[in-house]
């Protein structure tokens, strides 16, 4: 095992009915933005029940945060912040709208030109706006860790940061009944999503990390378990209740903490969102297979385990090729050619390797995949 | 699964070397207190390391914290805290002193007569001096929660307490290196601790909470898989960085959130340690089997799917037995007869019955062990 170190203070108020105890995790007289999606919450309920456990705040509210959030949108918020003298975040919806709120809560104590810096550059700002979390939709995780994604409309450009100890929410509400009202594709996302934020951090190679590889399989077989039930039967809340809280198990640093981590098959697939428009998890498991088949002789020994201990497979090609008929089974497209919205896949796939070889990207853990092996990667997935 | 509240935010400096880190996480002109034991850590090593981090802070030290640390030594702690105006306390030890040293932080700020009542009546206390620990013996994950167990010599009582959110350290060193010159006795106490704070946690009833179990079973493998190696080879590295996260993980919180816990092993184990001086993890070794014996058949599904998945095994009598099996094949005793010191295990036994029938006590996840259920499970065990 590497040397690390973890920390995560994120409250997690976990069950039904747990949004009515949010005031009491909100410092008294703090002045509290609201932040939230595309209205989504007014539907469902959730809207109603955060209004009334926040009464005793004063509030206002930030609507419109897309799913890929957008600097130009987050920036319209700092300013209210500024503006309204805003002392607490409330972020309530899912990956993005929390994403978002992490970057409100940094760029409104960014000094300099560019807040956008924080991403490309890494720019570290010493202090950020505290928020908390209502989750709406089980899948990224980011209600309990401090990072984001965040797009940038004018050049298309989806780049992810962290604010250290600063952006961990205070508290997440964790309420697996908020998934009954979630679209299928909105279900199927969030399972592929967690699922392949474990492999990024577990499909790399051995380092005797038994706990987190032991938690790695543990979250993988919850998914597989639980995967289906959730995305078909919309009234198990068991089901429900388990890839909720496997999706925040899968990032919340736990399994990250000691070992080597890949992370490619997520910068590949940003680089799709930004130019192709696919959903996040679309992507994901778009790259996957062809990922894990380009780069198989390096993560072999994992392949292996995870081969024996997810699908008691033996070879490395079935267990890459049980993973992807997993996807496809609970409805997720592995391929470009299961999106025919997108029009011309290889002037997406020529684009990423151009961008990749201009900045002269390396990902992976060995950071051995360059422009040419992406190619190689994306090519295998017309 | 149970709702639930999640919260621990200790921070965690794992590997070989972190000693040297720790002036960074004391707040700058802090007085620290250093708290030990016996002195062992003036032998391996680990007090002139943590001396040497400390160099720029005044520190005091406190040593002579025992085994089952005694409410009169750790009152003379406190008072120490108060004359030298100490502000940061660092636990330099294994988890009583790490335990202790929860208790001098809350006991400091205790008003009224008998800071003993923060253990038998759970008075809260509403703060408690910082502490951070350096943790040398992996067994019980005090480093990484906010309790503790603390004995009064003048009753021969053993009680646990907590502090809330004011007892978690705010940091803990785990470098497995400081393992290197542990006695077996102590490997072996560490591995039966960490194991069977795991079942009291898991081997209950089922609540569908698939990552609590599948985490659960995780850190069991870990522990089955190391702990041999552990034990018997000092210079296993690996294995003793696998075993020291495992005890972590036994006891943080996360594998006891949304689910039923038992504790009863540990209940009756406690007793035995007050009144015949076994060390805590020989008294849990000899408990377990006893209790899931007599318990079978309100626990049976949960030690079916134990025996299943730890084991390999298809029934409720081998998966104890295999249990059983594995303490004895590291080294821990299962049976009062494995302990001739214990002059008069009836006595001892007729005790217990006699305390938990005077106090009422009612154990278990279903509150129905009570002083007769405990005698049969004590009679099994001479």
């Amino acid at each position: 095992m590497q040397h690390f170190q973890f920390y995560n203070p994120v409250k997690i108020l976990f069950g039904a009915g747990q949004i009515a105890n949010i005031a009491s995790q909100i410092p008294q007289g703090s002045k509290v933005m609201m932040t939230y999606g595309g209205g989504s919450i007014k539907q469902n309920g959730v809207y109603k029940q955060v209004v009334k456990a926040l009464s005793g705040f004063e509030f206002v509210e930030f609507s419109g945060i897309e799913a890929n959030p957008r600097y130009e949108t987050l920036m319209k918020a700092v300013e209210m912040v500024k503006r309204e003298n805003v002392d607490f975040l409330l972020a309530v919806g899912g990956g993005s709208v929390i994403d978002g709120t992490k970057f409100i809560a940094l760029a409104t104590y960014f000094e300099g030109e560019d807040a956008y810096t924080i991403c490309t550059q890494g720019v570290k700002v010493q202090k950020a706006v505290p928020m908390g979390a209502v989750l709406t939709l089980p899948a990224t995780g980011s209600e309990m860790n401090n990072g984001g994604v965040i797009s940038r409309e004018s050049t298309h450009e989806k780049f992810a940061f962290s604010g250290g100890r600063h952006t961990f929410p205070c508290f997440s509400v964790l309420d697996p009944t908020v998934t009954l009202t979630l679209p299928k594709r909105q279900r199927i996302n969030g399972v592929v999503d967690a699922f392949i934020h474990v492999t990024e951090q577990y499909l790399t190679y051995p380092v005797q990390a038994d706990i987190q590889d032991r938690f790695s399989e543990g979250i993988l077989h919850v998914l597989v378990d639980n995967g289906m039930k959730y995305i078909d039967n919309e009234e198990d809340m068991d089901a429900a209740a388990n890839v909720m809280w496997a999706c925040s198990m899968a990032l919340n640093g736990l399994i990250a903490a000691g070992v080597p981590q890949d992370w490619a098959t997520h910068r590949i697939g940003h680089e799709i969102t930004a130019i192709a428009g696919l959903d996040h998890a679309q992507t994901l498991a778009l790259v996957w297979p062809g990922l894990h088949r380009v780069m198989a002789e390096s993560k072999r020994e994992k392949l292996l385990q995870f081969g024996r201990r997810i699908w008691g497979v033996d070879t490395v090609e079935e267990a890459i090729a049980r993973t992807e008929d997993f996807f496809r089974k609970i409805g997720e497209g592995t391929r470009f050619s299961d999106y025919p919205q997108v029009e011309n896949p290889q002037a997406v796939i020529d684009e990423i390797c151009r961008r990749f070889e201009t900045r002269g990207t390396l990902l992976g853990e060995h950071a051995d995949i360059d422009y040419i092996k992406t190619r190689e990667i994306l090519q295998g997935r017309l």
